[in-house]
């Protein structure tokens, strides 16, 4: 261990904030450090949209399903996968880009979650905290919007982005061996490590919550994957000048 | 700048490793710190296949279209988004997973770029090096077979993993203000940092190749994009489970 892969392990989200604001100087090396995140075959397909307007960020927090923070957060990033650069870029060579391919959405998609990641270590090794918001996503027309995004770009999550007003443990995750395979996928490490992780979250819940909350991850995953997520989605993102062929 | 958005921004790919292995301890304080990345309400909808065995490294190698490195790295790690997990956990609680749309993809496919960049930072900053490998999505039928990979499991990336044996420069990035926006999206500051751009990566590629090559920004993307990429790749996915309703 070390000081980085200390900071990386010790992440936990933030969803209360100071009053303080993110200084010029403190969002560019955010955004810089995001910048230099691999990117595939030097495409760059995204942007970030830095929202510190009170009217947008109550509007996007209404999106998000009514998430208090993403209002009083002194800056929410929206990350968005965004082609219509390299569109443009196409443009000027005058050749038309033929970006309908789920590889192209796959692309941006990619870049911009490394970017993103990029960001959320470089504010919290400058004593920042953050957290994704992937409530953005439950009405993406409306934050299309209000973002005034053109066509090929889609915000993949939100980012509320401020100094820290309370602390918040560290949620244990799925035992290593489960995430990790050795030379090929291992699919009998699995039945063992959901029963390990399912006793580990129930311990952290009940004692989290002065055992209020008893439950266990398969019960949660279960609760999340039981109806459709998101259906419209598909439909706005062909909207948007996205497609899957 | 500290120490951790110096290393952010030094990122550069390595293409060459020496020999040296990659401990245990070193490989699992990598992909521990993976886990920690941010991963939409825990679903954890990821793997990662550490591959040594010289045999599979050859046959990634040529699905990459013969990408030397991904033979010669002393690790090739492959990430794979991987909502399988989840669907074990909602068995175990009697419930059928309803998986079957853009937005369950979107989840596993950020959750997997997040955790991934999370172990870039971490090998960067334990003295390794790595290089992304987008070229495994050449063919995802022959790495899904070559990995024994189950259904709603499918690489998105390779990653070289070891120690680099050479240097190489950083390469320059757009200009802060195409990728970072204020309030709403600003098209207006597109055409102009494209131009700068532009001038920036040529006179890079000049000086680095002692005039070679002599390209911008613009072409390469025209290059990337006159084409469409990797059109099986529907179908693919289509075929190991996935669904985009």
């Amino acid at each position: 261990m070390n000081n980085v892969t200390r900071l990386l392990q010790r992440h936990r989200s933030i969803r209360k904030f100071k009053p303080d604001e993110v200084s010029e100087q403190v969002l560019e090396a955010i955004v810089r450090s995001a910048q230099m995140a691999s990117t595939s075959s030097n495409v760059q397909a995204y942007s970030v949209i830095a929202v510190t307007n009170p009217e947008t960020k109550r509007a996007l927090s209404a999106v998000a399903g009514n998430q208090q923070h993403v209002e009083s957060c002194p800056v929410l990033l929206v990350w968005c996968a965004d082609l219509s650069r390299d569109k443009l870029a196409c443009e000027r060579e005058g050749v038309e880009m033929v970006s309908g391919t789920m590889e192209n959405f796959i692309v941006a998609t990619v870049d911009v979650a490394l970017a993103a990641q990029n960001a959320a270590i470089a504010a919290e090794s400058l004593g920042l905290g953050i957290v994704y918001i992937g409530g953005i996503r439950n009405n993406l027309r409306e934050a299309t919007r209000l973002l005034n995004l053109p066509k090929l770009v889609y915000p993949v999550f939100g980012m509320c982005l401020g100094y820290p007003d309370h602390e918040s443990g560290v949620r244990p995750r799925l035992p290593l061996r489960a995430v990790l395979h050795r030379e090929t996928y291992d699919e009998t490490a699995q039945a063992e490590s959901i029963d390990e992780y399912d006793r580990r979250t129930r311990d952290y819940y009940i004692e989290r919550t002065g055992g209020k909350r008893d439950t266990t991850w398969s019960k949660e995953m279960a609760d999340k994957f039981k109806r459709p997520a998101r259906a419209y989605m598909r439909a706005y993102l062909e909207e948007q000048g996205f497609r899957f062929d």
